[in-house]
């Protein structure tokens, strides 16, 4: 087995779906995207060369492999078409267990015996994912974040039947793309990072919302400070250096404390209601009066860039 | 007024004290650090030049400006004679509220009437720090990061009794020091970074207690995942621009549902036992077997590599 398919298949033409094939093109590999509608077949037509090529430019990828993969990017007309002749099936379609369900019934009928197929759902669990097949030794979550031809981590999330072999060829296939898989030890609703951004998203707008501080303080606060901090060195390794020479132990003695008095006080709510959602939608497009293409161009520079830099001091 | 304090005291000589006094040298401010102990002083006299001279090794100061800095770098026997022609005294003493009370106390009795008053509390409402402060319209809290001498962020936090000018005073101060301040609008236990970070470090610890993940697997997670994502677009920003051109409204539409299920599930519990401190420590410590004093230079190096390759995309 080599570290690279002979074909991948993206089923969704949305952020992830177009994320995906362009990382694929980056690359140089041969992809195809499938979309149930014209739109989206359309959409990915455009979208997955732009990304691409935007890769170039922020320096992640070089323009001839880039050139060379787009030469073999096609739209697939039918899921037959897109799936049969592939090595690799990533699901990107949206966040619904029935309609993952479905989907991967129907690529399994369609899917050559050694396939790997892999779903880029954000939390639901491998067993109810894989509901349908029957083969579920080749079946496991990898689940990237957006946007997925840029930020490394990739979660895998093997359910209960997914042989190891299938996990192996799934990091392989990651790490040939520069990215960095990293596996659970069992599937939880959310998964890793799902249940951690949950956790900060939902103090995050309490924040907001009971006026403590304003959206872009916040989001210029914990960009410059926390995310920082845990970019260099994740949170319980930040820890473990934050209290001179006695490592975490000496944390807990000093700030435990502190923590409990503070997990005490988190917000605890588990429903936004339309209000809510009303002033937090007004809060953060007052803060971002500015195009979301615009922003979210700048928010890959820097992306790119920090990238680049933890790269640089990797190697050195 | 300048931007720039005649003299700056440090109150407190653990990391974050020899942090800040290695900034304030690093910008070739005066800076005296006094500590109740004799081991603090001693440790001042030795960590401050070290981290100090540091920051040049990462590029984050230039030599000529930290020996100037340095030899202006003075320890102070007594609270009198530390604070007493103080432009502003920067309070580092551990977590405790009564005893940071107490100290502004005594610190009002010997400083100027103009000296400004900051404590670097990660956490207490101001108007517990400086209840026996008559006046308090000189005081506010000023939060820096671990490390201070390396992560921007600042939270200033007023009290009911600060004055604006304070505010305005430590802001010129703190950017003058290259920090980032960000003003909160009303002060809450564990400030804004605070809260944000027990929501983080709670489901953290839960994942590995539970066994979903290892402790060096989940850091490698959040650092190669959400932390670069937030570090490039806060966590309000994220989600803006995570849904296509619909901004946050789109973004709701979608995927609200999935927070709404994670919300409901996450780690709700307020006290870590004695027997789950144990098993978190052990995890960690087995994790990062390396010497903590190897691992936190690592750090500092991806710290300062990030922190210039921010700086330079943002000025191009």
């Amino acid at each position: 087995m080599t570290t690279m398919p002979g074909k991948v298949t993206v089923i969704g033409a949305g952020d992830i779906g177009c994320g995906w094939a362009a990382l694929c093109a980056s690359a140089g590999w041969p992809v195809t995207v499938f979309d149930a509608t014209a739109q989206g077949l359309e959409r990915a037509a455009a979208e997955v060369p732009r990304r691409t090529r935007a890769l170039v430019a922020l320096e992640r990828a070089t323009q001839g492999i880039v050139e060379r993969g787009l030469l073999e990017f096609t739209q697939a007309r039918s899921l037959l078409q897109a799936v049969q002749d592939a090595d690799w099936v990533i699901e990107a379609i949206p966040e619904d267990a029935i309609a993952k369900q479905k989907l991967f019934g129907s690529i399994e009928q369609v899917a050559g015996p050694d396939t790997l197929l892999t779903s880029s759902s954000s939390g639901i669990p491998p067993a109810e994912i894989f509901a349908r097949c029957r083969r579920q030794d080749r079946c496991l979550v990898a689940h990237p974040l957006n946007p997925p031809q840029l930020i490394p981590l990739v979660e895998l999330v093997p359910g209960a039947r997914t042989a190891v072999a299938s996990v192996t060829r799934a990091q392989e296939y990651l790490r040939a793309l520069g990215r960095m898989p990293i596996v659970l030890k069992k599937p939880v609703p959310g998964y890793v990072v799902g249940r951690i951004a949950a956790a900060v998203w939902r103090e995050c707008i309490d924040l907001v919302l009971t006026d403590v501080i304003a959206v872009d303080d916040l989001d210029r606060a914990v960009s410059l400070g926390p995310a920082l901090g845990w970019a260099a060195a994740g949170p319980h390794l930040t820890y473990h250096l934050a209290a001179g020479d006695g490592g975490v132990n000496a944390f807990l003695q000093h700030l435990l404390a502190s923590f409990e008095g503070w997990w005490g006080q988190l917000a605890t709510w588990q429903r936004l209601d339309p209000e809510q959602q009303r002033a937090l939608t007004h809060g953060v497009e007052r803060a971002y009066k500015g195009k979301v293409e615009e922003l979210r161009e700048a928010r890959d520079r820097r992306l790119s860039a920090i990238l680049r830099a933890l790269e640089q001091v990797r190697t050195t």
